[in-house]
């Protein structure tokens, strides 16, 4: 399948053409709104002769041309037969609006879908929907977007892909969004999300793309599309519908998605440096932030320039909250300020100018300008709600000191503020845009678009494995739990170092080895059956002599043969105590579509309390390693708390990357490993495995 | 002063009536434009004889009329003279814009704030200002803000009190805002915030209180406020600025307010109810939520209707992040809606409803019914984004179908829930205001507002106790630290239950005295000198015999003789070892404007890594105390952890109580209190105070 038939179509036909409302209406009054070139464009529809002005022909057949892309406006029942047709006309790409089929969770849905979907892979074409709302490419006007919207430019540089029609209809709605592509997918199970994904990330004129989705379907390949990205730097925008259980199951029943842990996706964009937005107007916002900017800041340090006190208290508290970082200007910035503002004015950053300089865009520009000069400073914003009706001129003559500036050749982006909610007024807005220079939403929003802006600017995908160790299939086999010897000998052999000790399997063969020993030493029942060994007594810690090892023995054997009787017992396992050290809990968790993740957290109260743990897709370098603990609130216990001196981390970091590699090899048959507790020691020290449970799938 | 006189007043006169842009001409034409009976204004400007087609009078003395109140556009050289001048013709209020007060942190600005302070005094006028931008009590029409804003009906009830001018223009550039009262108070030293507040929590036209505020002037009277409204059930809605460090100075600098420690703002608002606001658009949304529902829901239930997959998912991802409670629907509800709804719905809370009713209002208005009758429902939340321009008639047919509802008397409140900004189409946006149906901000914003309206539902005054315990004044005498005996003395005396130990002076006598305890014992150095103990090796724990107390008393000797030689030392004492119990921590810190503040929390990591701690004014009840031990999240840890039984929470609730009126009492010379740690015991075995260190103020 060719997705340039699909999106970049250059003839088109409208099939169920109509004057009415409905797909049929409202689509061809879109293309007759938005396509220029209407030579290519025919309205097909058997019981018309002229649709809106426009020649009708009676069937497919009847066009006398190649047609590229087919949109099936018409019922469910007659799709395939309309695509078969269509296929003698060269078409290569169709949209089906039609609903009707998996998404409505019964067998003849999904019956429906299959049928559609191996007639689409026959004739090769790529089929977006079924279920879905069409979509715009605004780069070539190629229109089949379905429904009623004002009309109005959205011509810019963002890609959008959306599960939910409502969506795309939301943003198109805002005033404010500029797009190269809208794409609302519906149920995206021939054309997948993935297929879309990579589409955008490879066009040209798609500077950032923003996604809605519920689910993927081929997590291998959403990787890849999301690696090409982070290496191409193309900012990727995702909301995830489902992150709460709710929400999950809500996400579920809209189309059919797999709404997987949401964890594991925060943890999948963190490595792939996506952004995560929690709704649409945190998505739409920080995509045009990031489309509109000429340039993103070098790093992110921002100057907040406002003209009243109690709005640059806003913006220091808001700052502070989503960790915006406004270095202090240079001493001979806040002179040249000084000499600038009223007396009373006492200069910083965030800075409150008064309204003085707003009376002058001249002046205004010179004290833009001293703040742009700055060198601790990357990005500035600027304060000022701009509304619907521009009632105070104050914002003209910002306007006109920012685009001198501009003018002059000042590179550093800028970006305006406003401390309520409003459609802009468009002019104003529009003239900003022009100049490079976009209008943030209300605070909330504006601050985690900054917020996303900088964490941006901080990822460095160099420094992360852009891979996922995705398993062949999501199997259902059944679980088999290895024993702590058996668990340690395979982590052993894949190159983790800990100590395995010795299996006894008679008080005379543990009194024998135990010569070997140094005391303390501890022992442990060793059987496949007993997961809690401690549960039925089988563990006794700090054995101090020989004569204590034999009463051990027989306790140990004692306990579990009178609490667990059926266990089937390989023996003893006698090992060396080991000293204290701090707890970590390192385990490996396997997500059904992303494969192995790893979990890291000091153990005790701070991940049970606190749920203080990270999780990180499997395969992690040393640097994602470390990065891991660093996120940890608790990573201060080993950093030296207390008089305690610093932990061994590089010894951890090691643990952690030999893990990641024992789980990537195993990745389709590894369920499960908990080491817990690993045993921090001082720096140099080293860790220790004090028990380990590997847990495979048959 | 009479503020019925400022903000009421029956006839006015404008000093500085112009027709040009700046304070004189903008009020003069506000005047013009909201005030419907002019018969009692009165324009004055020596160098006029028309002002905006109106009179000019060349003085006051000249106008035939009492003069309630004064507006002085002038500059604030003049001032003084037209206050006195001004109240020979019986002006009781005034409103200075002047700025080159106080604001200016130099000593002439002070003085001269000083000058208009005790002038206004004298002649019992009540002053809004310096450096305000005016206000405008829409009930009455008496107007005179200061700046242009676009015409348009404001009046409401929202009463709006503002330390900061350019927030009033925000709100009033908003289109959705309506006011009863909307005051930019300036510097606010004459006539103060409190004075404010008082006025509105009287005010029968103010059904919502919402202020940005940067500090307090009169603690116990703003207090005293708060317990009125509370009592009132009437909410106030603060914003106040300087959350942060660098917040805090700004708001310093900006009207030379004393910032105070935020977090006891907080713990003050917890208290008294208010709700506390984030920035303007939450304060604004908050407020109009409140004030445009025509009654409050009786508990927080909602019902979240929305006509896409991707848009419940939203509600149901931002409910659960803003603990918004959906309760499930009852079966009858989910069968009734499975009967209207397309077959492929899965009826839930959050409801996606699909488009399927939206085409008829009739059909809307009975699945919203469906909804409404379910009796674990209090309000419902529509979820549809309605912009300016309206391309999409689905809105039209919501809006009918809910007015239906509404018409036949249904009485649970609706609100409106748009999934991105925008200003609402003013006349969609006016037709639902009218039927009592608020339009929420995006989903953030709305969120954040439901939250509140659920924490303010649930909030009852009569459980906690109102009022604060404001010292005489912030002396800044010198602090003294009393040592653990004296501190225990002190709390014991005060009715806090504690072992005292004895003091013992020799060897000999600490050989004596050991043979009225049982082992273990503990002895520690006393000393008014020695605040950490430990640190000079003079603590000996766990001493199990005679001969070890002798020894024990030699070595806690020599330790502090060599380590703190000029130490005076009182003697040592000698107590029962108390056993282990789960470590609390109690302290009273004293905030300079509230007074003494409770501190708890659990000891060690959580307090100390995590911050884990609960902050609350004294004085404090039962409730409270025991409101604030569950607002922890180590709380777990009292209520029975990893199979510990349960803690004596009640006995920790009395100590708490018991420190509370410890503090109140002494509330002019407390500086701090620690309990740390404080020994929670298993259920009825009550607690122990290890170690208290009072520090009082001479």
């Amino acid at each position: 399948m060719d997705l340039n038939k699909l999106l970049k179509a250059k003839s088109l036909a409208v099939v169920g053409a109509s004057e009415k409302p409905g797909f049929g209406g409202d689509t061809c009054r879109n293309i007759l709104e938005y396509r220029k070139d209407l030579s290519r464009v025919y309205f097909v529809n058997p019981g018309r002769e002229m649709v809106l002005g426009r020649k009708c022909y009676k069937s497919l057949s009847e066009i006398d041309d190649e047609v590229e892309l087919v949109i099936i406006c018409t019922s469910q029942a007659t799709v395939c037969g309309l695509l078969r047709e269509a296929k003698t006309k060269g078409c290569g790409g169709a949209v089906v609006f039609a609903s009707g089929y998996s998404e409505t969770g019964d067998e003849k849905g999904k019956a429906a879908e299959e049928e559609l979907k191996s007639l689409a892979k026959e004739l090769d074409i790529a089929v977006l929907g079924p279920n879905c709302g069409g979509f715009n490419n605004y780069v070539d006007d190629v229109i089949s977007f379905a429904f009623p919207v004002e009309k109005r430019d959205r011509k810019g540089s963002i890609g959008f892909i959306s599960q939910s029609g409502q969506f795309c209809i939301n943003l198109m709605d805002s005033s404010e969004m500029r797009f190269s592509y809208a794409i609302s997918i519906g149920n995206g199970k021939i054309v997948t999300l993935e297929d879309y994904l990579d589409f955008l990330v490879e066009d040209e004129h798609t500077k950032v793309i923003a996604v809605y989705m519920e689910g993927v379907q081929d997590a291998e390949r959403f990787a890849s599309c999301l690696r090409k990205a982070a290496q191409k730097k193309k900012p990727v925008i995702i909301q995830k519908g489902g992150k709460s259980e709710k929400g999950g199951k809500i996400a579920a029943s809209h189309t059919g998605a797999l709404a997987g842990s949401d964890r594991a996706y925060d943890a999948v964009f963190d490595k792939f440096g996506v952004i995560r937005a929690d709704d649409m107007q945190e998505m739409m916002s920080t995509a045009l932030l990031l489309s509109t900017l000429k340039n993103l800041p070098e790093k992110a340090a921002f100057a907040s320039m406002n003209i009243s006190g109690g709005e640059t208290a806003i913006c220091a508290d808001m700052g502070s909250t989503f960790g915006i970082n406004y270095p202090d200007f240079e001493e001979s910035t806040l002179t040249k300020l000084k000499s600038m503002l009223p007396s009373f004015c006492t200069p910083g950053n965030p800075l409150d100018m008064t309204a003085a300089l707003c009376y002058d865009s001249d002046l205004y520009a010179e004290g833009l300008k001293v703040v742009m000069d700055d060198p601790n400073i990357e990005m500035v914003l600027i304060g000022i709600t701009i509304q619907l009706v521009v009632a105070d001129p104050t914002i003209y003559n910002i306007y006109h000191g920012v685009k001198k500036v501009v003018d002059q050749g000042y590179k550093k982006p800028i970006a305006i503020l406003p401390f309520i909610e409003g459609t802009r007024n468009r002019d104003v807005a529009e003239k900003f845009r022009e100049i490079g220079v976009p209008i943030l939403p209300s605070p909330k929003y504006a601050f985690s678009a900054l917020s996303h802006l900088s964490n941006y600017i901080g990822y460095d995908s160099s420094k992360r494995e852009l891979s996922l160790a995705v398993p062949k299939k999501a199997t259902a086999g059944k679980k088999r739990a290895l024993s702590e010897v058996k668990s340690k000998q395979m982590l052993k052999e894949n190159g983790i170092s800990l100590d395995l000790g010795v299996i006894v399997t008679s008080r005379e063969d543990a009194l024998e080895k135990a010569k070997h020993f140094t005391y303390p030493v501890v022992m442990k029942i060793e059987s496949d059956d007993i997961l809690h060994k401690s549960d039925v007594g089988g563990v006794i810690l700090n054995i101090k002599s020989e004569d204590e090892i034999g009463k051990a023995y027989d306790t140990i054997l004692e306990n579990v043969k009178s609490r667990m009787p059926e266990a089937k017992i390989n023996g003893i396992l006698m090992q060396n105590m080991m000293p204290q050290g701090t707890e970590l809990i390192l385990g490996v968790k396997r997500d059904a579509q992303f494969g192995p993740m790893l979990l890291a957290g000091l153990g005790g109260v701070f991940v049970e309390v606190f749920g203080d743990s990270s999780l990180y897709p499997i395969p992690l370098n040393k640097n994602e390693a470390y990065e891991m603990l660093k996120s940890l609130k608790s990573y201060k216990m080993l950093t030296g708390y207390r008089g305690t001196p610093p932990r061994d981390i590089d010894a951890v970091v090691e643990m952690m990357v030999a893990i990641s590699e024992f789980a990537r090899k195993n990745k389709d048959r590894l369920c499960e490993l908990d080491i817990n507790p690993l045993f921090v020691y001082g720096e140099g020290a080293g860790v220790g495995v004090a028990d380990a449970l590997v847990v495979l799938e048959e």
